[in-house]
């Protein structure tokens, strides 16, 4: 995926999720919160967030736009609200 | 629960309540407004908030997220209306 | 109650307030803005306000929470209307 | 009226009108734009307003209390459009 | 008219438009645009603006108030689009 | 048209836009959103624009005036689009 | 098309892109969202975006004009998404 984002944005990626009901793990039907990081704009220090990083966001307000079939988010970062460990 | 808030945020999850009718104690039907703090951004002073502390939020207006079944509240420091002692 | 606002917040607890009709004083049945102010943040300087304070409170906009069957008010100062001297 | 406003506020109560049909006076209907400043904040300077000024407000947008049957306006002093001189 | 405006507000009074339809000349029913300025706040520097001046406003946005029977518009300096010269 | 515009503003007139379908010429019937410049304020520098510029204005949120049957726009600098070179 | 965008304004063009349904490539029937820049505010700098680059922007919330039968967007950079490399 060739673009860079502008200004403090990130472009991300949804994470497909499982959902366990009893033994039997399926999909997750719902949109997932859980975004892999695919790439940062150059004025966000890796230190902070870095490509390769799962991230949550809020379920809703921030744009999405489609690439081949993909949806991906691209959103600020101050709109992400944690950062896997 | 391996995530890290980003920014001036905190992981809180609702603590269930009881209500008391006569002498009969029941869990309280009606979503809680008291979270326990499970994580808080590097950004934020332990002085002033905690892991471990319960603290008061308003009944709307803050992100949520599903993690494994359990519903977390990601809140901003400045949302949080009382801190318990 | 155990709980110490957040920011420039303050817990406040509704008074109920009397009406009087010829001679007949009753409870008033609609909601008082009289507030008594039952906790501070200790970022209040007290010389503005003190807990024992009654004030003046809008009739909309400001977090409520329930403790103990109680509601109590949660509002920033900048809210607050007037305080009785 | 034992209150003293907060902040930038002004205490005022509206004043009756009078409406002039031919030689005929009568009390206005429609509610008055003019009130008479009854209490205000330490904060602002009684060479730019003070306490039996006669003021105007615009229709809506202020906060109403009700003292003893009274209805008491409790506005912002950049609230306040114009003062009678 | 004896009242003076608070902050940068000027008090203005709607002048009535006239309409040419061939060789005859009507009021125009619509509400003019164009605003004598009556009297200006002490604030406002009188090289910008001064009574006696002619103002265009735009249609809405702005406090209105009635005094003996004729409507005042008070307005910002800043809502005032432009001045005749 | 003598009139100034006050703040960052200017006055423009809408241009009458022809369109081509197929060999006919006909005038546009949907506003144009091109705009002869009439008047700028004094605040303005006129390196940046100048009477007499054709401009690009959004569809809607500008104040409109009528003049003599004209309607005119009355635009702050800062909502304007672009210029013709 | 002989316009300058003024403040921190671009001017950009509508991609068209193609759908891919098994081996047949047909018109995306969706609006792009990718546009190519066709000018550029003298105010932006170019080592942040020039004429010539494609871009990303949101699916709404931006001016349109219509010259000579083509749609043209005209947005703020920091409207702007992402840029490819």
């Amino acid at each position: 995926m060739n673009f860079k984002p502008i200004g403090d944005r990130v472009i991300v990626k949804r994470c497909e999720e499982e959902k366990k009901i009893g033994n039997i793990i399926t999909l997750n039907p719902e949109p997932s919160q859980f975004f892999l990081v695919m790439s940062i704009s150059d004025e966000i220090d890796e230190t902070q967030l870095k490509v390769g990083d799962t991230i949550l966001l809020p379920k809703y307000g921030y744009n999405t736009v489609e690439l081949e079939g993909v949806v991906y988010g691209i959103v600020k970062i101050e709109d992400i609200l944690a950062v896997k460990y």
